[in-house]
C-alpha cells in the first residue's frame, strides 16, 4: 500500500494483492483537500466576464467549486454525468416503521432498470447516465445490462436488536461503491450522483446521522415517504433504540464499526462511492437523506471528502438538515422532495452543468469589448 | 373586435384592421383564467405513478400547473423554450442611479447576439433558444439574424420628472412583447422565458412595483447589479419622487398610463410578451425584478395572466419579493442572483422540463407491476 501515492487510482491488479482494510486504507488516503490557490484563480476569472461582479450569485460560487475540485483555474465540463442507485433491504422492516411491503424495494429495482421510475425519466431529461447497484437486496434480482448485481449480502440484520452486518461486510459495501465510481469515471463520466433505493432506509439513515452528530432520535426522525403518527412513534422508537444497543457496547463504536452496527448495505455503498468520486476529484452530487447518512460516514472517515460534495437539494425529512449542517453545506434545490432514487440530485444537475458552462463559455470584457462600471469591485 | 373570439389567435390582417387600443383589448380577452377540474384530473394522475404520493414535492405541484395551463390532464411537452431578451434604456440614467453607462445596453445587446453573454451560455447548455428585442435602446443597433431590431423610441423619458414615454408608444411597446411571444410560439416553442437588458432598469422597475403594490419607495429599491451606498440613496429619492410626481397628477393614474409614466420601453415589452405567452395557453418563466416590474403590469391589466406565470427565482433584489408575494408565486429557485437577462428563468427552464417529464414518461403502478403502501394517502 504504500507504493500507491495518494492521487494515484489503484489498479484491479494491485487491489487483488490487498487486503479490503488496506485498500479502503488507501481509497481513504488518495482524498486530498481541494487547493484555496486555485479557487483564488477562478474567481478571479469570473470578475473578467461580462456580468456584474457576483451577479450570478451561489451559481459563481459553485463555478469556483468546481474549479477547485478539478485544480484547474477555469473547470471542466462535468459531462457527461452518472447516478448511482445503490439498492438494498433492511432488517428493521419488521419492526413496522413502513407501511411498503419489503418486496417494493426489488420491484423498484426492475422498474429503474425498465426506465420507469421517477429517476430513470429525470436522468433522462437532464442526460445522466443510470447505473443500479444491488447491494444488499432480500431477494435474488435478475441481471440487467444496467445492474451491477453484487450484493454483500441479502438485507441488513435488524438495527433495533442486532449489528445490521459485520465490520467485515461493511467494508466490502464501501468498496463495493468506491469500485462503482471508478468504474463509472473509467467509462467517462464526468460527476457523479448518489441514490438509493430501499424500503424502510430513512430509520438506518437516522439513526447514523443520530450518532454521527450527536442528535437525539427525534430530532433526525421523519415521516420518509410518508407515514402517520402512529407509525412515526415507532420509528422514532426503534431509532432510539438502536442508539442505545450501540451505547452500551463495550468497545466506542466508530468508522466501519458504526457503520456496521447501524448500517444498510446501500448506505454502506454510498459512503464508499462518495469516497471514490472524491478519491477522483470528481463532483459529487449528493442527494437526500439516505444519500446523506452515506456521505457522513464518509466525512467521517476522511474529512477532506466534503470538497468533492454538492449538496442537491434539501429533502424534507429533518435529518437531512441535521446532516447537512454537519457538514457545513447549503443546498442548491429546496422543492419539498422526499423521494429519494437520487431524484434532487439530478433535478440539481443542470446547474452545476450551467455553473460550469459560464466559466468556460462566457466572453470576457476586453473580448467584447464592452466598458465596466467604474466602481466595479 | 368583437368578431374575434377570446381563445382565438388575432391574424396579421385582422390586426391590421383594427386600432392598437382595439388590439390590446383583444390580447387581454383572450387570456383565460385555467380550469381546476384538469388541474384535478393532473394531480389523480400522479396518485398512479411509481412513486409516494406527493415525493416529488413542488416538482409534482408545478407538473400540475403545466397540465391545467394547457388544458391537458397530461401536459404537452415545454420543448422548445425560447428566452426573449428585451432591450431599452433610461432617461432617468442621467440621475446617476447607475455606475455603468449608458452605452452599455447596446454593448450588452450585441454580446447578447455574439452568444458571450450569460444568458447565451444558460441557453446553449439548457437547449433554450434566444431572440433579442430591441425595445427602445438609445443608440442605433445594427441588424442581426437573433434580434428584432424595432425600437418604440430611443430610450425613455426621465421618469423623476416626466412621464416614460406616451400612453402610446406603451401600447405598442406592449404590442411588440405581444408580437414577440406570437412569432416564437408560431415558430415552435412551448415554453416561453423573460428577459431583460437596460442599464438603470431596476430604477423604474422599482417604481412601477411600489405604485402597483402600494410600497413604499424604500421597501423596492435595491443594489440593481451592486450599487455603494451613496447612489442606493440617490435611486430611492429618485423612485420616491417619480412616485409623487405620479400622485400629484390630475387623473388617477392606472394601466397602461401607469405603465407610460414609470415607464421602461423593455417592461412594457415585457408586459404584453407575458400577455402574449399566456393568451396561447403557453407557460411564462418570469426571471427577476425588471421582469417582474412586466408581469405585475400585465396582472394589473388581466388578472388571469398570472395562471400561466411560473417564477424562476428569488432575486435579491427586494422589490421582487415584493412583486412576487403580489402575484402570489413562490420561486423555483433561491440563488442570490442579481444579474438579469433571463438568467434566472433560464436555470429554472430544466425544472419545468423535468415537472412535465415525470407526467408523461412514468410507469404507473399497475404498468410497472408494483404493489402500493397499504395507507398511502
Amino acid at each position: 500500500m504504500s507504493q500507491l501515492s495518494p492521487n494515484r487510482r489503484s489498479t484491479m491488479s494491485e487491489i487483488a494483492a490487498i487486503s479490503p482494510e488496506a485498500e479502503l486504507q488507501n481509497l481513504l488516503e488518495a482524498i486530498t483537500a481541494v487547493d484555496s490557490v486555485v479557487a483564488e484563480q477562478a474567481a478571479a476569472r469570473h470578475l473578467q466576464l461580462t456580468k456584474p461582479p457576483g451577479s450570478l450569485g451561489r451559481i459563481e460560487a459553485l463555478g469556483i467549486r468546481l474549479a477547485a475540485m478539478a485544480g484547474t483555474a477555469i473547470p471542466p465540463s462535468p459531462e457527461p454525468a452518472a447516478v448511482a442507485v445503490f439498492a438494498g433491504d433492511h432488517g428493521v422492516h419488521a419492526e413496522g416503521v413502513s407501511p411498503w411491503p419489503q418486496e417494493v424495494t426489488a420491484q423498484m429495482v426492475m422498474n429503474f432498470c425498465a426506465g420507469g421510475a421517477a429517476i430513470s425519466v429525470l436522468c433522462a431529461a437532464n442526460h445522466i447516465g443510470v447505473r443500479v447497484v444491488n447491494a444488499g437486496v432480500a431477494t435474488n434480482l435478475p441481471d440487467h445490462p444496467v445492474l451491477t448485481n453484487s450484493p454483500i449480502r441479502k438485507g441488513s440484520g435488524n438495527l433495533r436488536i442486532e449489528p445490521a452486518m459485520s465490520a467485515e461486510e461493511a467494508i466490502s459495501a464501501l468498496l463495493l461503491g468506491a469500485a462503482t465510481a471508478r468504474s463509472l469515471v473509467a467509462n467517462g463520466s464526468r460527476c457523479l450522483l448518489t441514490g438509493d433505493m430501499g424500503i424502510a432506509n430513512t430509520t438506518p439513515s437516522a439513526a447514523i446521522i443520530a450518532a454521527i452528530t450527536g442528535s437525539a432520535a427525534g430530532t433526525v426522525t421523519g415521516r420518509g415517504t410518508g407515514i402517520d403518527d402512529e407509525t412515526l412513534s415507532i420509528k422514532t422508537q426503534v431509532v432510539a433504540d438502536a442508539l442505545e444497543r450501540v451505547r452500551k457496547l463495550e468497545q466506542p463504536v466508530v468508522g466501519t464499526e458504526l457503520l456496521a452496527q447501524l448500517g444498510g448495505l446501500e448506505i454502506a455503498a454510498l459512503a464508499g462511492f462518495c469516497l471514490g468520486g472524491a478519491s477522483l476529484g470528481v463532483p459529487v452530487i449528493v442527494d437526500g437523506v439516505i444519500s446523506l447518512a452515506g456521505a457522513l460516514i464518509a466525512f467521517d472517515l476522511a474529512p477532506s471528502v466534503v470538497d468533492y460534495f454538492i449538496a442537491g437539494h434539501q429533502s424534507v425529512e429533518p435529518g437531512a438538515k441535521v446532516a447537512l449542517d454537519h457538514l457545513g453545506l447549503t443546498p442548491l434545490l429546496d422543492l419539498d422532495l422526499r423521494l429519494g432514487e437520487g431524484s434532487g440530485a439530478a433535478l440539481a444537475y443542470p446547474l452545476v452543468r450551467a455553473a460550469a458552462a459560464i466559466m468556460t463559455d462566457m466572453a470576457t470584457f476586453e473580448s467584447a469589448g464592452i466598458g465596466g462600471s467604474e466602481d466595479a469591485s
